[in-house]
C-alpha cells in the first residue's frame, strides 16, 4: 500500500504520519498497539497522571512500541508519575494542558521525544521554547478536551510559521479521514493526531453501544462543555472544557455550572446511578469528525484506509492545476 | 501563472476558485470588482438589505462581473432589496443567516447563480433542498458573522459527503493563504471564500489604521461574540455572534450582553464619541487566519500568491507518496 513520507515519520520512525490520541477513556494499551501494529504511534492515555493508570495499559499494550500522554495540570500534583513513564522507555511522551517546562529535560535525557500538545499559538511559542521535538496543534474541533480559542484550520499554519522547520508540527481536531490527513499536511503538518476515528474501533475501549452511539451521531450535535468534569468531580481548568454530545445531562447543566459545582455530589450520585449508556445522562466525548464515523473497523483498516484515500487526494489535487 | 480548475471555477466561469466574502464593512464595489478582474469572484455587501447600499457598491464595482450578498434574516423584513439585486443581473446572490427558500425561485427566474452560505451540516441540507447551486460551508473560524456550532475542516467534508457532488461546496472560515486554499481542496472543497485577508487590501473600503491593526494582531486575540452588535442595535440573533478583536469594550461586556442590551442608547452614543480608529473601544472583524495577514496588497496580489501557493502544495503534496 502506499505510504506518505514526513518530518513526522522520519523523526519517529514510523510509516504513516498518524498519532492515536492519548484518550483516557478509548486509548488503552490494546487500541495504543494495535495503531503501532499498523504503521502509526499509538499512544496511551495515564489518567489523571495514574501510577496504576500507566502500568495497566503499558501491559496491555505488550511489545508495541507505543508513547504516553499526560495532562499537564495532572501531573503537576503527582510528578512522580513521569518516572514511572519513563521507565518504561517509551517512544515518547506526550503533554497537554499546562506548561511542559518542569519537564522536558527529564525526557529528554531519558531518550523519549517530546510531544507538546497546544491549543493556541501562544502556547505553541512556549513549547517550541521549552524543547518540544514535535508540536500537535490542537483545535477546538476535537472531541474532549481542548482549547475554546482556537480552530484546527488557522492554528494549524500559524504554528508552523512560528515555530518553524525543524519542529514537525501535527494536526489534531476535526480529523478522521484521508481528506482531513491530506488537508493537514497541505497546511504545513507533517502528520495528525486522532481520537474520535479511533474511539469507533474494534480495540477501544469503549463498549459497543458507546460505539454505535459515535457511529449514528453528527457534528451538529456537539458542544465543548464543562459540565460532564464538574459531575464528577474532575479539576480541569475552565479553559479546557470538553466536546461531547449534547444531551439532556448536557440541556439541564450547561450554562448553570455553578450551581452543578455548588450540588456537586448529589448530582454525582444520581449521575453514576444511570446506566454507562444512559446516553441521555452519560457523556460521549465526540469530536466534529464524528459525521466521518460511520462504522467500527480495526485501527488497522481505519490506517490503511486513510492513508490510501489521502494518497488519491493528494495525487488529484495536483491534477487539479494547470500549467 | 498556474490556474486551478474545480468545479467552482467551471459553474461560474472564473479562473481562480476564490470568492470574496461580501463584507458589510470592506466588501465595496472596488474591492469586488479588483477580485474579479483578478479572476476570481467580487462579491458586495447589501448591508442590512438596504437598496442604497446595493445601488451605490455595484455603482463602485463598474462594469465589473460580481455578486451580491444578503443576511437573510435582514432580506426577510426588506424583501423588495432582491429585486434591485437582481435587476443588475448580478453573478450570484449570496443567502446567509436564515431560511434560503423563500428567495431560490425568484434568483433562478432570473439567470443569477444561487450561493448558500451554511453554518451547519443540517442547514447545508436545507439548502440544497432549496436549490443552491453553490454551497459555503463556513465555520466559526472565520472573521465577522458566522455560527458557533462548527468548524470549518470537520463542517466542509461533512456537507461535501451530505450534498453529493453536483453541488460545489466552498470553504470559508479560517483560510487567508494558499495552503488553505490546498486544504479546502483537499476536504472536498471546490474552492475558498475568503474575507479576512481581502480586509487588509488597497481596495478595501477599511481605512489604512484598521488595515495596520489587523496586520499587527493574531488569531489567539479573537473571539465570537454579541457585543459589538449589541451596542449598535443589529439584530443579529444569538446564534450568529461576530469574530474580532477581543478589546476593552469587549473585555466590559462580554457576558454581560443582557446589561449591555439594558443600556444601549447611552452606553452606544459613548462608543460611536470614540474615534473610528479607538480600537480599546471599536469593533475589528477578524478572523483566526488573521495570523496570515502581514501586509496589505492589491487583491491582485492577494490572489495570485494564493493560487501559485496552493499549486505548489498541491503538487508537493502529490511528491510525499511513496508508490
Amino acid at each position: 500500500m502506499a505510504t506518505i513520507d514526513t518530518a513526522l515519520t522520519r523523526l519517529l520512525g514510523i510509516q504513516h504520519p498518524i498519532l492515536l490520541a492519548p484518550m483516557g477513556s478509548a486509548a488503552g494499551g490494546k487500541l495504543a498497539a494495535a495503531v503501532t501494529h499498523a504503521g502509526g504511534l499509538g499512544m496511551v492515555g495515564s489518567g489523571y497522571a495514574s501510577t496504576t493508570a500507566i502500568k495497566q495499559e503499558l501491559g496491555e499494550a505488550g511489545n508495541a512500541r507505543v508513547g504516553i500522554g499526560f495532562i499537564l495540570w495532572a501531573l503537576d500534583r503527582n510528578p512522580k508519575a513521569l518516572d514511572v513513564a519513563l521507565d518504561a522507555k517509551p517512544a515518547a511522551i506526550m503533554l497537554s494542558f499546562g506548561d511542559p517546562e518542569p519537564y522536558t529535560a527529564r525526557i529528554k535525557a531519558a531518550g523519549s521525544r517530546i510531544i507538546c500538545q497546544v491549543q493556541t499559538l501562544e502556547q505553541a511559542r512556549q513549547a517550541a521554547g521549552a524543547g518540544a521535538d514535535i508540536i500537535i496543534a490542537q483545535g477546538r474541533d476535537a472531541g474532549g478536551h481542548s482549547g475554546m480559542t482556537r480552530g484546527t484550520i488557522g492554528l494549524v499554519p500559524a504554528v508552523v510559521d512560528a515555530v518553524g522547520p525543524s519542529i514537525p508540527v501535527v494536526a489534531a481536531g476535526g480529523i478522521a479521514d484521508g481528506r482531513g490527513l491530506a488537508a493537514a499536511l497541505s497546511l504545513g503538518a507533517a502528520g495528525v493526531s486522532m481520537g474520535t476515528r479511533f474511539t469507533a474501533t474494534k480495540e477501544s475501549l469503549w463498549d459497543q453501544a458507546m460505539k454505535e452511539k459515535a457511529v449514528a451521531s453528527g457534528g451538529d450535535q456537539t458542544a465543548q462543555t464543562r459540565v460532564f468534569d464538574i459531575v464528577r468531580g474532575a479539576a480541569w481548568p475552565a479553559i479546557y472544557p470538553g466536546r461531547a454530545l449534547r444531551n439532556d445531562f448536557f440541556a439541564q447543566w450547561h450554562g448553570k455550572e455553578e450551581a452543578l459545582a455548588e450540588q456537586q455530589k448529589a448530582v454525582e450520585a444520581s449521575y453514576v446511578a444511570t446506566g454507562a449508556n444512559d446516553f441521555a445522562q452519560r457523556v460521549v466525548w465526540a469530536g466534529e469528525s464524528v459525521d466521518l464515523v460511520r462504522d467500527i473497523p480495526s485501527a488497522r483498516d481505519v490506517i490503511e484506509r486513510i492513508v490510501e484515500e489521502a494518497a488519491s487526494v493528494l495525487r488529484g489535487g495536483a491534477a487539479m492545476v494547470r500549467n
